[in-house]
């Protein structure tokens, strides 16, 4: 299937079941509505696959990797052999995500979508990894493009691929995590081109840049901006002036969530942004998205904002991997047992107020 | 043991095995506490197990139950009746803690500590029945004591005795969940004797009382609070004069952990006027408490200030049964899982910025 013809095929998820979904909760042999977000978060589940009994027991995160040119202006307090350092990290299972992920009961799929050293395929401590590189590393947005049109378009067909991979295997429920030196950088100035909220506002720390440091990334991203006029009513430009591999790899799971009707995981600004470049794509992904956390870079709450999104936890988290998705993914999960083994008033034979 | 024996036993966690905790911390390959206050939860479970590498994988509700003469005063929007009704549900399996707990891979214990009916103890459907009953429910506050001083430590006792109990058979995390109708009475007169706040600020709608339900509600309490005049510096003479049989239960809960040092995660307005007695009784109680969520409850804001504690969720739940400790404790559980199994910069190879 080609990228066009999987964005005209997404439909919004279905008003009806969400009342019907609504209805249910209603229902339910508890004081009115008393289990506040979870049903909201519950009915929205039953929407996306169409049942009053959503199931998302079988969970898998994709983390995603790329390296940025733009790592040469100094615009991360780590150097960029971080990202293989890392991506050998999350394979051997030693990772903040791989942590959580078992917490929360999901497996890990680790993807080359762009680094600069090669890792070996083939599994590792239980993590699949995948070599999908589109090119060893973007090249410096400040500079001039990040990446040419095609290969923005064979990252997101990259993770689409991916993801409809997972979701064949019986995959329920997605979670989309990130690893790339300097990607706060292109995640923030795909926030700019889409959000058109000033860089005053969105620019943050990253892994912890001080003052000078910060000072030098918001002029790095203005450039960036100057160079490139990405084109905010084309998502794939955005993503091929500004953007990253693995960005575009999250761009294209939440596209293949969309059209397989399953519920994604976003997670904190790198995943957010790609959220947002499938968002510009085809908004109708929107309702298929689900927002872990709210993250402590700034732009995040313009880009959940923009996406219409309220994130599910709030826990002071900037690290991102997938994280936050991952523990936000047992409130999900407890909402999907709430519509699906909760009682209602007349089935429990419990008397009303 | 006796009552004031297990008081005079609890220590406080331990500020040099805090210190430890955080030192490792701030070893993790991730940008400087980059995990928020996952890191901080994760320290203060390492503290109270005295261990770098906490472990909470066996967990357990107990979900105490109990009526109140109170209700005699229309201070609920649900008949009396309801709390047994709703004990038989949990005992089906069908409530709303039974789902979350499933999710949470919590097992549930249900107890009578004072309920009218009487229920056959034994299993059904997986929970564990207990008939702890100290008498067929409590006495009208707002005419006089709730109990006697003798029936509040019985009560307390009960609860240190069952999550001993859980504690000695190997759960390493235990939640508090709450069913008695008409108990946001009790739990907020509680409230207003051990925090001084006015009762303007702290009654609510609980089930979901209407406008003049709630005046009425305020001046029930107030009157209970004239009539007993509970003294704040005696937390057994609190809970005899305004309290309720499965908040005792939760307070011997709180107590219990405290004791055996396991964490105890405590939910909305009942389960923290619970944890808000035994911290009466024995301040360091709270070090041992991780509050699971921000209930809807105007008092339980208050109570978490005076115990120190901030929610780990914020989800607009306003349900009790022990439903926000449940979705907590993935959180625990990752945090935990943090300190355990995520590599340190110099054990996973990873360079430094």
């Amino acid at each position: 299937m080609k990228l066009n013809q999987i964005i005209a095929n997404i439909k919004p998820i279905d008003p009806e079941k969400l009342a019907s979904a609504h209805e249910h909760s209603c229902a339910l042999a508890i004081p009115p509505l008393a289990l506040g977000r979870l049903h909201e978060l519950g009915e929205r589940l039953a929407a996306i696959q169409g049942t009053l009994a959503p199931r998302v027991e079988r969970r898998l995160f994709l983390v995603l990797a790329g390296d940025h040119g733009v790592a040469v202006e100094g615009v991360s307090a780590f150097p960029q052999e971080v990202t293989g350092e890392m991506v050998k990290n999350f394979l051997a299972g030693g990772a903040s995500i791989n942590a959580l992920a078992r917490e929360a009961g999901a497996e890990v799929w680790v993807a080359d979508m762009g680094i600069i050293p090669d890792l070996d395929p083939g599994t590792s401590g239980g993590q699949l990894f995948i070599n999908r590189k589109v090119a060893r590393g973007t090249a410096n947005l400040a500079q001039g493009p990040a990446m040419s049109r095609a290969q923005a378009e064979q990252a997101i067909m990259t993770g689409f691929e991916l993801a409809s991979e997972a979701i064949g295997q019986g995959v329920e429920m997605l979670g989309a995590g990130d690893m790339g030196i300097a990607n706060t950088t292109p995640s923030t100035a795909i926030a700019a081109a889409l959000t058109g909220r000033p860089l005053e506002e969105l620019v943050g720390r990253g892994t912890g840049l001080d003052d000078p440091g910060l000072a030098n990334k918001r002029r790095v991203i203005a450039r960036g901006l100057e160079i490139n006029q990405p084109d905010p009513g084309d998502g794939l430009d955005v993503l091929a002036k500004v953007g990253g591999f693995e960005i575009g790899g999250i761009a294209g799971c939440v596209l293949a969530a969309a059209h397989h009707r399953k519920p994604l995981v976003i997670d904190g600004l790198i995943s957010t942004a790609g959220a947002l470049i499938a968002h510009a794509l085809c908004p109708a992904v929107a309702g298929y998205v689900f927002a872990g956390h709210r993250s402590q870079e700034p732009a995040h709450q313009a880009m959940l904002a923009r996406l219409g999104l309220e994130p599910i936890l709030d826990l002071g988290m900037r690290l991102g991997e997938g994280t936050g998705a991952a523990l936000a993914m047992q409130v999900l999960g407890g909402a999907a047992r709430v519509m699906r083994q909760v009682l209602t008033f007349e089935q429990a034979g419990v008397s009303q107020g």
